[in-house]
């Protein structure tokens, strides 16, 4: 008898965002699990910890100190991925004593989660749920209360971590975009929205739905200090006005 | 003293993706308004019949007959719009009134929903909230459990209402792409997938988070009949395998 393996998306801050699906998982979970820098509190479980139960094991899978070494040199990735190979091993262990084993993703599990990585290495070999979350991005529009994309518009989501040429061209060829992984990125994405001709409708998003959410025109933002969590908006749908 | 405006994101079908902040806005709105189809019951009110209070207004928003014009004629757009006037218009009487309207949107709200068109009719003159839900797209890549996108991977939201060029031009460039409003429109998208050299990875996703949800192969699926709510997804992040 084997237990079963449950990625739960958290949503993107506020507590209240999460789902009733993943309440019940939570509650019925012999293991949860959570990701975080080594030296810091998960942000996920932060958002889950009034649900969970008071006898609940808790499995934290902390990420590996990398700063040291740049993220596209072997070295990085095969760090990275005896990470993900390991942490999947620990869920391997209580899977095997047919535990639930929940897995906290923030936002949406299937869209640039870590739980993906786990999802790869597990999915097919034991039983598995995937209860979808609200993500990021949704909640950086509802929190500046700006209609994204409506119609025929097309949406485009960029990682800001691209380089500056690839950003501008998408950019220049999106309806709508969303930009995601800001951080130190932000000097660059800037660039690349003049470059396409969207600054002037770019929106920041910072804390997308914490109760301290900051939301302004990027034009107006005087720095370029970004958290890596922090989003850029483009609106699509002109006819708004 | 004037009223409160909600949209409130239902998410894309199974109940239980309601979230916390939804559930409690439906408890406390005095009026609930919803859009369908006239003669259709709504699919936003069917998921969250549970949660309305026996004594709440409920305000249903029929869209108009409009299958004998086509959609991108004036005559279409200034039916349509008149639509969403009177339907602001109905909902301003309650505000007025000081009530707390919630609108209940599929999905999330200011991704493709029909409530942007109240939105922009409405949130600059009354208090507004906007309460994030979790996308039929994200639904059904949780259903199909199908990692969509990681790392440095573009995803790329097309309307299936595009050309055929465009769709195809779209996809060919894209390392992940979700195409929704696929109905009629799903003969046109398959030659595009084809074209772009996509369809071997394309997954149809039918009904994405109810109980009978179906995901399959697209090049698997016979016939071309979708509904119009129906999602084909081409995942990105070929490392997974």
């Amino acid at each position: 008898m084997t237990g079963r393996l449950i990625g739960v998306g958290v949503g993107p801050g506020d507590p209240e965002l999460l789902t009733l699906k993943a309440v019940r998982a939570l509650k019925e979970a012999d293991v949860v699990a959570h990701f975080a820098k080594a030296g810091r509190a998960s942000n996920a479980r932060a958002i889950v910890a009034e649900h969970l139960a008071r006898d609940v094991i808790e499995l934290p899978l902390l990420f590996p100190v990398t700063t040291e070494i740049p993220r596209h040199e072997p070295a990085y990735c095969s760090r990275i991925d005896r990470f993900y190979d390991e942490s999947a091993n620990a869920i391997v262990r209580h899977l095997e004593r047919g535990r639930c084993v929940a897995v906290l993703c923030e936002g949406d599990p299937l869209f640039y989660g870590s739980y993906m990585h786990l999802h790869v290495r597990l999915a097919a070999r034991y039983p598995t749920d995937v209860i979808a979350g609200v993500s990021g991005m949704s909640g950086s529009w509802s929190a500046a209360a700006t209609p994204i994309a409506q119609g025929d518009d097309v949406l485009t989501v960029l990682p800001g971590t691209l380089c500056e040429a690839e950003l501008a061209r998408r950019l220049a060829d999106a309806d709508a975009a969303v930009i995601m992984k800001l951080g130190r990125n932000l000097p660059k994405v800037r660039r690349a929205l003049a470059h396409a001709g969207r600054l002037e409708r770019a929106i920041y998003v910072e804390r997308g739905t914490m109760a301290d959410a900051l939301t302004l025109p990027l034009a107006a933002k005087i720095d370029d200090e970004a958290p890596y969590f922090a989003i850029v908006l483009v609106p699509g749908w002109r006819k708004q006005t």
